[in-house]
């Protein structure tokens, strides 16, 4: 099925004659009636028995390092293990880390909600005092941020992402003019879905966009989710936004977030959140109203299986993920690659691919998928409000599906996107 | 020590000399220089450690009952093993159960937040309509409630608890006269401080209070927190406001909560939130923006530890609790009790004994104590914005200490009650 031209200089002749082969794999693959799924960002069942053995790290010995019961109430901030491990995924010092529960869109939620009512700052700002309130959200990102901030009422604004992150002078310019702009969210590193990496200058920028910005209350949303997430080792480096806040003097307005959802259980994990003391506190007063204390326990188990030994476990991860990023690479340069359908992208780690199909067509083929069996992520979803405005982009989540499965539905993905854009092309002959 | 007659009985001569006796009694037990504290509802190491051996309950199997990977993402209500165990619980059906994370508070915050800003029902309904919001406090109350409630910004109206529960025609004459009344906070079973249970009586007006009040938006808050924390066993029986609700028609303005932090470790439990599934579905939304899903993990090994063996396990608690919930009441009796100056409770069950001391008293006994080492929770704490009008109630938390310390505490704080008590009594000489 590989092509040597691209779809363009496809004669009517040829483009029938493909269409109708096309056709025929597509009514045989309906025939087998499959039921395949690459929607979901999650690990596969061998990744997470990669951390079966963390139920044995407790032992008996409820005491963390510093001596603290973990059984039993306090510790709002996390217990200093947890915090130590925080410091090795983050990059950032544990004075300056809350570990929390389960869950890093929680604390996400809790920034965003506590700077809306309740200022990150102890003084009198509040996002709710501008009407409407703003977010810039780099295009194409993750549907969660948007659905978080479009609950809690807030308005997002596109940025266009790059190879090395948001275009950053479309941010300044439009952080600067509108002081009802309040923050940013970023992936910084293998962000989600494209898998790109913010370049060093992207992140110096990212730095100083609080001082740029026409409102004195921006925050950098800077989720860091998939920070030690590499297919190879040594990992690429990302450069250390504290560091530059630090230097910018912006440290009160950039807030961190990580989490090991993908390192050790989806959703058994710790999740993180770093800032100033200033921040912190303003965070630690709101949680102080929800709850006693984290899951101590759940902390202690993480420190002790994971200390030391984060990048000899992520090493066996990318074992696991790497050949599933090499069938996505494989099938889509084997089956797209002359016919200049498609652009996609080839991340060192993470656990996205986006796919850039013709404008247009992400919607059709998202459906022609669905029809005969492989759900894909809902073509828009990687965008604020679930509009794509040129219908293009389609989010691949490979690494929960087995090889196997991997392979047949890159296949039917791949033919989908063919089908289509022949479709298409006919439709634009004379 | 032991007095036969009333203080108000009591010659000049009489106070006199028994001033001194206490006085130096006093001076004695500050030169020891104690650290003693009856200010936490903590359970104490022995009881944590009754859970020690839940650690072992995974045991390599990581898949609960219906075959849910409990390692990976999803399940935002919990899985079904840890409902079930919210159902032994709570006695509601575990289908209008949502196990969620280590934090009973945090589900009250979600529910009281989600009142005011999104609705509980899927419609129009937001308490954030009414300007001020309200809510009707029993006092005395738990200070945690209280501080969650003015953190939104809800105001507090207290109601007068009695010995069988809130005065219900108070709550009933408060409720149906304002609109701006949302809801009230209850804590059914060993009330937090006061240890009392509501009577069945209480529990079916409780029920219908939702129609009776002038909000169409009333919500009984019922934080179950010692459903099973009885000291004898069969525990004592708390009738089933789920059952009332639903025979009154209110189901959808009733949210129970419980959790295990009292049952397996502080901080490291499960905590449940039941009510109709229109409410819950509702609550689930809101989570869905927090977070992909609980710590099954923890649930299933919740599940499996405390499946089919609550009630023995709780015994287990009570044998450690009751000898202490002992000495505060032979203390309590032994040194105040033919003085006429105080009157405390005797529960059956739960975390606290209440003592009310002579209006205006509460705060110097409390600081007399802590000039001596004995730290007490704050005298006010009991009451929304920390204002006890009368100045007269202490909360005594035993469970933390040891029955060595609370040997000691407990004569430091009948010593200081006895000493304010004379001293006050002196005062009121011609």
């Amino acid at each position: 099925m590989s092509q040597t031209i691209p779809l363009s200089d496809f004669t009517q002749t040829q483009l029938t004659e493909l269409q109708a082969g096309l056709d025929r794999e597509y009514e045989l693959i309906k025939g087998n009636r499959v039921a395949l799924n690459l929607s979901r960002g999650k690990p596969a069942a061998d990744q997470v028995a990669l951390s079966d053995s963390m139920e044995d790290a407790i032992a008996g010995d409820y005491f963390d390092s510093t001596g603290t019961d973990v059984r039993n109430y306090g510790e709002i901030r996390g217990i200093a293990d947890a915090r130590a491990l925080g410091e090795e995924l983050m990059g950032v010092p544990a004075a300056n880390i809350i570990a929390g529960g389960n869950s890093s869109l929680f604390l996400m939620h809790l920034v965003t909600a506590t700077a809306l009512t309740h200022g990150l700052w102890g003084d009198e700002r509040r996002w709710s005092n501008s009407k409407p309130v703003k977010i810039l959200a780099p295009v194409p990102g993750y549907d969660r941020h948007f659905a978080l901030t479009q609950s809690l009422g807030i308005e997002m604004i596109p940025v266009s992402m790059g190879s090395d992150g948001p275009d950053m002078e479309q941010a300044r310019a439009l952080a600067s003019a509108d002081p009802a702009i309040k923050g940013i969210w970023c992936v910084p590193k293998y962000s989600n879905p494209t898998g790109c990496i913010y370049s060093d200058q992207v992140v110096d920028e990212m730095a100083v966009l609080p001082d740029v910005a026409a409102a004195d209350d921006f925050v950098v949303l800077w989720d860091n989710a998939y920070a030690v997430h590499d297919f190879n080792f040594p990992g690429r480096n990302l450069k250390s936004i504290f560091d530059a806040a630090q230097a910018a003097g912006t440290a009160d307005h950039v807030v961190q977030f990580a989490s090991t959802s993908k390192i050790t259980f989806a959703g058994g994990g710790v999740a993180f959140v770093a800032s100033s003391e200033r921040v912190l506190k303003a965070l630690e007063e709101r949680l102080s109203f929800m709850m006693i204390g984290p899951d101590k326990v759940n902390q202690l188990r993480h420190a002790r299986f994971l200390g030391g030994r984060l990048e000899q476990h992520m090493q066996a991860h990318a074992a696991l993920l790497k050949p599933k990023f090499d069938i996505v690479e494989d099938t889509l340069s084997k089956q797209l690659g002359d016919l200049d359908v498609a652009q996609w992208t080839q991340p060192g780690g993470g656990y996205f691919v986006s796919l850039d199909v013709k404008p247009g067509l992400a919607k059709a083929i998202v459906s022609m998928a669905k029809e005969v069996g492989l759900t894909l992520t809902p073509a828009g979803a990687t965008y604020p409000y679930g509009q794509d405005p040129d219908d293009s982009n389609i989010r691949i989540a490979p690494t929960f599906a087995s090889l196997e499965e991997l392979q047949t539905a890159m296949q039917i993905l791949t033919l989908c996107v063919k089908l289509a854009s022949v479709r298409e092309q006919i439709k634009t002959l004379p």
